[in-house]
């Protein structure tokens, strides 16, 4: 019996003919409802964030955003729908018919006929005012709230288109995707400024280290890329023609426009800061590293384009950049690629594969025996590699105009701020 | 002058006259190698390591193998072509005719005209024997070289693709995906089992913290996520009839399998497991959490099938998880996803967005000063909400049937040790 009920149920409900009791209204999100072309009355149900209130003698004009849309939708309704709780930051869902709005600024509109304040809000204590538009800096103190503003939400959404699109573009051109470790044993950059990582002390065992070494957070997964890489360069000339032509690709695919590039050597670079009228802080000399205000001059200099920077001082880079072998101004097959705005967007190199340059860099720096797995890699079947790294940050940073790097992450630590 | 000899020289290029010089051989991976169909004597160059030298009177066999395949590309040569550098793992690259080979294994073979060792390999200390194939326990040892070998370059291809599946997934439904911070001041299950991160000894300040409080590795970015989530739940009563759609679907999804799945609540599963013949290290009561031996039980009771566990204990979990308001067996909106051989594969609620019985739990907890922010979501604009965790190196344990985590997890880390 039970058997032969359902099926009457599905079959009516399959069927065209009106249904006994009414159909539940559809709910929509916002974008959806706006998007419908021709609104005639159909009942729906919207669930949001009320952005606005504008109450008038019998007509009560809401403002409802659920983070579907940059644009809210119009709700219209009687006046007597109206609630204490009803207020401008409060979650809301409302039932009505979604008509042709009179106004030009919106196509649909809905036309109330309940309205349920889902979470209240007090505008008394909730740090944002929608009417104004605050500024990034006054957002940063409330990392919890910031993203219901237009602002933060666009951001954090072309942050995850950004992040889509790279992963494809290495993807859809044959590279595999590898985690790598964010706690490790090696000091890569042999720089020294880590932040260690130990048990912390409600844990039973504090004399010992948790891993018998000492374990940092690392700076950067490159060295254990090129354990997994088993990647070979296409030309056998260490020079920028093996950067210039993967790096715009990559680029262009991501940001979905043409950029255009130029490159020069670190040598030219210095000749080009020499000769400048420019006073700058820090002397340009060869063998001195790159500043930001050389690199700020370097870009105008070029017109304002993406400035491909290779073959620096080998004395400036670390051991495993691959030796160019170029006589008294000795370089290494190093990149960085400069931007407008941003300075430095990411840096690259080809690697020292042979092994006794390798082994001779590194008993220079004193390092020998901790990377002996480092020489290991050389030892058994090197071939010739390279390879880059791109901030991410500062990509985002550059293709959105966005003066501070703290805005273009969802929760930002830095000096004296941890929060959440 | 310059310009009509260069497009002289273009125009020759395009055309298909014999060009005057000989063009240099194309370079094809393995994999394209092995996919010429009718291969009739191209002049190509193959690079990779060696897997196998096999010499005999008048001619040397070797295998080749760049990553790009799970097959090698058989190597025919003249014996006077064999050096006392080529040796198995060393690194080759090798000019001549693809042809059809005369074996059943494959269908192409390369006839070498010329073979370059790029980087050679003394097989005595190489720990690799391609020849055995070493259990995955030895190969750990090795966090450096074990990708080369077929088992752990298939591991970690699967990864890559799993990881490009479930973003794929969750892109394609509408999702917006969100880094969460590695570092954080919160203990988000108040377990207080957590690794601590300061600068190291070497930076100048270590008596104040870096960041004015303490700062721990996370254990999970599920608050973080909550707090940029803008999500409405479906339905209005929280159930499994929330969970079981949207979970199948993701896995489904990424498996590209159907999943066959049961759903219990944890007093059915209690049931269960006090009715069992089986004796229990932990013997099974209401109240006490879900024990392996206990997982391991249900999933094969219910026909060794994935199991969702619904309707946990309210005073096993922690105190973001919503109230059930069910009476003397106080439960809250809890799912945890058992699956066969794994046990766990992921855990989810609805969260308790209520503020008032929020705030009870927090202040029964300590924690209501800790999580004021979190509060203040369910003070300003609170909306009915859940999510779910899963644990990505299960998952790939489930879907490729390894029985250890650190075989699916490019470099493991874990207590004594931090490798590389």
């Amino acid at each position: 019996m039970l058997g032969a009920r359902c099926l009457l149920r599905a079959l009516r409900s399959c069927s065209s003919a009106p249904c006994p009791r009414p159909k539940p209204p559809a709910r929509l999100s916002v974008r959806d409802a706006l998007r419908v072309q021709s609104p005639s009355g159909e009942r729906v149900t919207v669930q949001g964030w009320v952005r606005s209130v504008r109450s008038q003698k019998e007509v009560l004009f809401l403002h409802v955003n659920d983070g579907s849309s940059l644009e809210s939708l119009q709700i219209v309704a009687d006046s007597n729908l109206e609630s204490r709780e009803l207020d401008f930051g409060c979650s809301v869902e409302i039932q009505g018919q979604l008509v042709k709005s009179p106004y030009k600024r919106q196509n649909v509109e809905l036309k109330a006929e309940k309205i349920e304040v889902v979470g209240t809000c007090d505008p008394k204590d909730f740090p944002l005012k929608y009417k104004d538009r605050p500024p990034l800096e006054y957002l940063r103190q409330f990392p919890h709230l910031r993203c219901r503003t237009n602002a933060l939400g666009s951001i954090l959404r072309v942050r995850s288109e950004a992040t889509a699109a790279i992963h494809s573009f290495f993807k859809d051109n044959g590279f595999v995707h590898i985690h790598t470790p964010i706690i490790t044993s090696n000091d890569c950059e042999g720089a020294g400024e880590l932040f260690q990582v130990e048990p912390s002390s409600k844990i039973k065992v504090p004399e010992e280290n948790f891993f018998d070494v000492p374990a940092f957070l690392t700076v950067s997964g490159q060295l254990h890329l090129e354990v997994m890489s088993g990647s070979w360069r296409g030309s056998s000339s260490p020079s920028q023609r093996w950067f210039s032509p993967a790096v715009p690709r990559m680029l262009r695919s991501a940001t979905n426009s043409l950029l255009l590039a130029k490159s020069i050597s670190y040598t030219e670079a210095m000749e080009i800061l020499k000769q400048a009228s420019q006073n700058f802080t820090f002397t340009p000399e060869w063998g001195v590293d790159l500043y930001t205000e050389h690199e700020k001059y370097l870009v105008e200099h070029c017109g304002n384009i993406p400035v491909f920077v290779i073959n620096y001082p080998l004395s400036l880079k670390p051991f495993y950049m691959r030796d160019n072998e170029d006589g008294p101004q000795h370089t290494v097959a190093a990149v960085d690629l400069l931007v407008p705005g941003v300075g430095e967007l990411f840096g690259g190199s080809l690697r020292e594969e042979r092994y006794h340059f390798l082994e001779q860099r590194l008993a220079r720096s004193g390092l020998t025996e901790a990377y002996q797995w480092y020489l290991d890699l050389r030892r058994f079947g090197s071939v010739p590699h390279g390879g880059f790294g791109m901030g991410f940050e500062r990509y985002l940073q550059c293709i959105l105009g966005i003066d501070n790097i703290k805005d273009v992450i969802p929760f930002p630590r830095f000096t004296h701020s941890c929060i959440l």
